[in-house]
């Protein structure tokens, strides 16, 4: 029998409902060195708690998490609360010596990553940041071909991440727009995707320079918000955070890269797109398609070279995808929380790192604390050492 | 409590483990009036079906169908078994009093599925079968277009189901390549489902005629077969099905079709597409990108008319997809069973019909036959009454 | 100094302003080993082709078509009026010592092409069928990867050749819907271009059986048009030709394909589209994107295989392209005509047989004529030889 | 009969070509206030300059400008030359009281720019940049949108022309790699363009940051070079203009845009694209499919919003097309010029401005030249009034 790993999930809104159907399927469609079990699901409203546990399948449930992160039984503490409370939580569960799991983004700050990273790193754990595009099938591949050499040396980074559901300035001031309890709004919560990726498929920032732009004001105050749906009041604030963000990057290998990240771009739900143009080929990717990768290859026949769209449902060639359907029969955006917890899982049980790591986090930190800057500043930035 | 349903699930290969995964998340996403349980796993070779029960996630397995669908504590019989099973376990599990659920095709011949419908229809049990993809959001999207008008007068249907699989000739000639076991090939295989959508979308055929290809006319024999990877001997036997089909059609509403099913388009792994043309606009579908749907209409402004790609996603606006994730996350293939689970276990506790029943089956059925017997004769083909 | 082509042009209307375009352009762009002289343009409306000769750069004009295929300084005499004269003009042309060039269809009936054809041949004169779209790029290159071998064995044809101009059942019965003047609707004017790619990249088609639909029964008798604008009186008259025909087809190499013309596919505004299968490729096509074509290989490393559109503009490499703009900058629809006159010229010029010639018309005749029959005896038919 | 304006064109390589055919085709496809005479082409090589005016249809040559624009027959001239003659031919010209129409970039430097605007402005002539892509039907129409209140709000401007030409190494140092002769690279050449369909589009660009990168900082010397096929020598010489370059900018209404333009992005051919989000929709546009924009509104139905891709070809509703095909029979690139040739000829016709005139082609030339300034810097680069 496999050994055992007893998880604790603190939190259990949207992201702690990913998180659970990770933990639940992983097992079922994969063949894992260790089991994991739904040991315990925590927050702080007892009945909202309550509920949930039973509902997203966890044995019990649990308001502090300071306990539990120190129960003897409990192997990985998984954190998806609001981004305030990630680095206190992570930093208890460390030096409890459990394994950690976060969300992203990691931190409030340069200074709570750090030290983050520093105390998991120092306390032997598995620590592990939910940048979970990567572990998309397609972002797998897109690695591959770059490590290959299909693509070359690279000159080009361009990525945008786009949405649209506060397009309305009717829309209320939900907590993403609070600076207080989200840190940035389109920059933290989608350009730090984008920054991860490209740190996984290019590497290294070294400067950058951007601007962000708050284009409505002034908000209805929320009075209740259920998912994305969100009521306001007849009182209005401020929005506090960023409504698009765009910025100019350099990298370490001599790379070019441009970044935005906004969500006023009607027409883009979920618009996690790049491109990456090489010395020897090109590679497209946006997640609204995410079993999809475009390719283009300088070394097909001159009469017969173009992008071509690859489908990642191959059992034997693409990753984690044998664990799924045949090819053709697509997954959905949760298959990558899933792949990150098999991987997370597979760390454990093999004693290797996990990735990306909460180094990976802070680095994708550093980044956006210098793109804040360099928007008040208007100068370039150099990105710090980790 | 909601009242619970006691499943037993009979077959546990490749649709074993689609309608398992369908059970399982079906309560964790939705909000359902029973509780399915998943009671009993059932497979003919014990040490497989107790395995599989385990990794799935049943309570217990048994080896003996018979057995199973006359056990008080079942409610509702699953099927998944080979084609050549589906009527004697549906019409037992019928008789037996339980609720049926049976994967398409129907079944083998025409007779078979009249039979199986009386004998559901008869009992007076909730019967299914499993043309998932009418629970898709995007084909529920499809079907409220045309339910509101917004495509018209329908004059025609256009429907391609192609896939890739069996191009290499060294392919060997696995149970879906024999007629015994498979009834036919791309015809029942993927056909079926073209023709139960038009069915669902554009109203009853009256009449087809059709042409059935061989192309690689032998094989070798198939040794061992895992998913769809399939290892063959030296040996060779006649492929009996066929690799593709070709058929036109008359609908009763006067629109007309053409309708392709082959696994021999290379470049396609499932591309289950279809075009609906009418007097106010257009519908394009294509199952590898399922989460989407391209609409045109006439009543457009005159200088901005155009297919549009609609994203169907949106919690508030698009059928089921509340359940899941916010806009722009797109779902996988399999949510269309959890979907199909869903809605048969409300017909089970409102007591209101399952749709597509047997019925359903039958009239895919009839067609199928019909396009058999037209590819037979060079002549067109009326559609027998149910 | 070149040899001159005196050209004669019989029809005035929309495609006589694409041959005059042709004419007139290809000496610009193009090399040729002959100079081509826009000698006469031919109009039976004394002032409607007088202002068209000054309008599109005509020398002269006249009346009497008789009279100028029997001119000394005439060498080639071009057909662009309506179908019902084709063939007349064009036996009175090469009877005359004249190349001919038609526009398509050839002939209204099966037996008028052959008299043509044998006429043409008999006369030693350089005859030529304006089935302008082989004269693409794009479609030069699909021929180019097939005679490579690059798709293999080809298995499936499928095309669709769709449009939305009458959708609207007020849209007035002008000519194209005139059974008398057309021959008939959708299917010599559309499914004639597809037959002949099917031809030029599949090979013979030896049988086939179709439909034939006229969804709205009768409209407004025209009054006047203009292009496609036409004003209707409160008079109304039947329709006499197909608006939407489709057809099942085999080919002579054991391939199968499917076919359909349309002018009731709201969203396509002349959508002609074909897919080609084959043991080691696929193929795609869409005259609204004429510079592009998809290419599927089989041959592509197994991780990366997806269908690449290729932009058939590359000088070096893509046919004609070289005499128009650098790569990435488009041409249109018009230059296939260009291409045309480009290729009739060299044939001249080099005293090599035209392509395509009169016998392709033909032999698309006798399928558009075994279509017709096959619609009316609900039968498969034997295409004739030529 | 039409007054003619006699046109004299200076230079006649690439863009000569594409100027000769807009001149050649406007009177035959539009029917003109004025007729063109495409009286003398200018060119410093005798026996280069004769052959082309012969083979492009110019009545006559000669090969020193300063005569011809002074010629008392001569009323527009128009230049094709390299960009450092520029603004001396345009302010001879305007000086002699004669219509100037100049190809993109407008100068070498803002300087220029500036004299060539007040020289045209005083001389009361009629001016004219050929920013080409404003003249398309697909680019007039999102104008139109945009004007209609379609798009709302801006909020965002995102732009590249990417290029793929020149990433092999060996590719030699061609004119427009040096810049003495070019002026700058893909900034000047492609980026100029995206700024002058920002500027039409969006409106005024108040600051930029930017980067320029020289990705091959040497390569061999071009010995010769006849289009874009050039040939090397074994001697290398430095690459002294921008291979990339990348920029945010700042607009007077409160959005915010990225460009990036450059030569070394594989599969793009000539892949002049953007995307703009408003408050009630956004517009998308790829050069390489130009007869297509695409178009998302925030008006259609919750259910059924998505990005429409128009086909710009409808003769009563887009503009210039009516001159041209039916809809759906498409455009091409070179047509763009003859409908600036149309605009200007009208303005010339009805005393109206020509657009986009020297002013417009100023405004970008600061543009460019802040781009330049802050790529220098490091810093934000205020945008001068003109």
């Amino acid at each position: 029998m496999a050994k055992k790993v007893n998880v604790a999930l603190i939190g259990y809104k949207f992201m702690g409902k990913a998180h659970s159907n990770a933990f639940r399927q992983a097992p079922v469609f994969f063949d894992l060195d260790v089991e994991p079990v739904m040991k315990v699901l925590v927050g702080r409203d007892e009945a909202g708690v309550k509920a949930a546990a039973e509902k997203l399948g966890w044995e019990s449930y649990a308001t502090d998490y300071r306990e539990v992160v120190n129960r003897p039984d409990i192997d990985l503490v998984d954190i998806v609360t609001g981004n305030t409370s990630h680095a206190e939580i992570a930093i208890a569960a460390a030096k409890a010596g459990k394994h950690v799991f976060c969300e992203k983004p990691l931190a409030m700050t340069v200074g709570e990553a750090r030290e983050m990273t520093q105390v998991a790193e120092k306390a032997g754990v598995k620590h592990c940041v939910n940048f979970n595009y990567r572990k998309l099938p397609s972002i797998q591949l897109a690695k591959r071909l770059i490590d290959e050499g299909a693509i070359g040396r690279i000159f080009h980074w361009r990525s945008v991440y786009l949405q649209d559901w506060i397009v309305d300035p009717e829309f209320p001031l939900v907590w993403r727009l609070n600076k207080a309890e989200a840190g940035s709004g389109a920059l933290g919560d989608l350009a730090a995707h984008s920054i991860d990726l490209a740190h996984f498929l290019v590497g290294d920032i070294t400067a950058v320079t951007g601007h962000m732009e708050t284009f409505i004001k002034e908000r209805p105050v929320a009075t209740s918000m259920s998912g994305l749906v969100a009521t306001g009041s007849e009182e209005r604030a401020p929005v506090t955070v960023d409504d698009g963000t765009i910025f100019l990057a350099r990298f370490a290998n001599g790379a070019i890269g441009t970044f935005e990240a906004t969500r006023f771009a009607p027409g883009h739900r979920n618009g996690n797109m790049f491109e990456i143009n090489g010395s020897e080929g090109s590679i497209r990717f946006n997640v609204e398609r995410l079993n999809e990768l475009e390719f283009y290859s300088r070394r097909d026949p001159a009469h017969a070279q173009g992008f071509r769209t690859i489908s990642v449902t191959e059992g034997g060639e693409h990753r984690w995808i044998n664990a799924w359907w045949p090819a053709g029969h697509i997954i959905g955006w949760e298959h990558s929380f899933t792949h990150q917890v098999v991987d997370l899982l597979e760390a454990i049980a093999q004693d290797k790192p996990a990735t990306p790591d909460f180094r990976d986090g802070l680095r994708v930190q550093l980044v956006l604390d210098a793109v804040e800057r360099s928007a008040q500043s208007g100068q370039w930035v150099s990105i710090e050492k980790e």
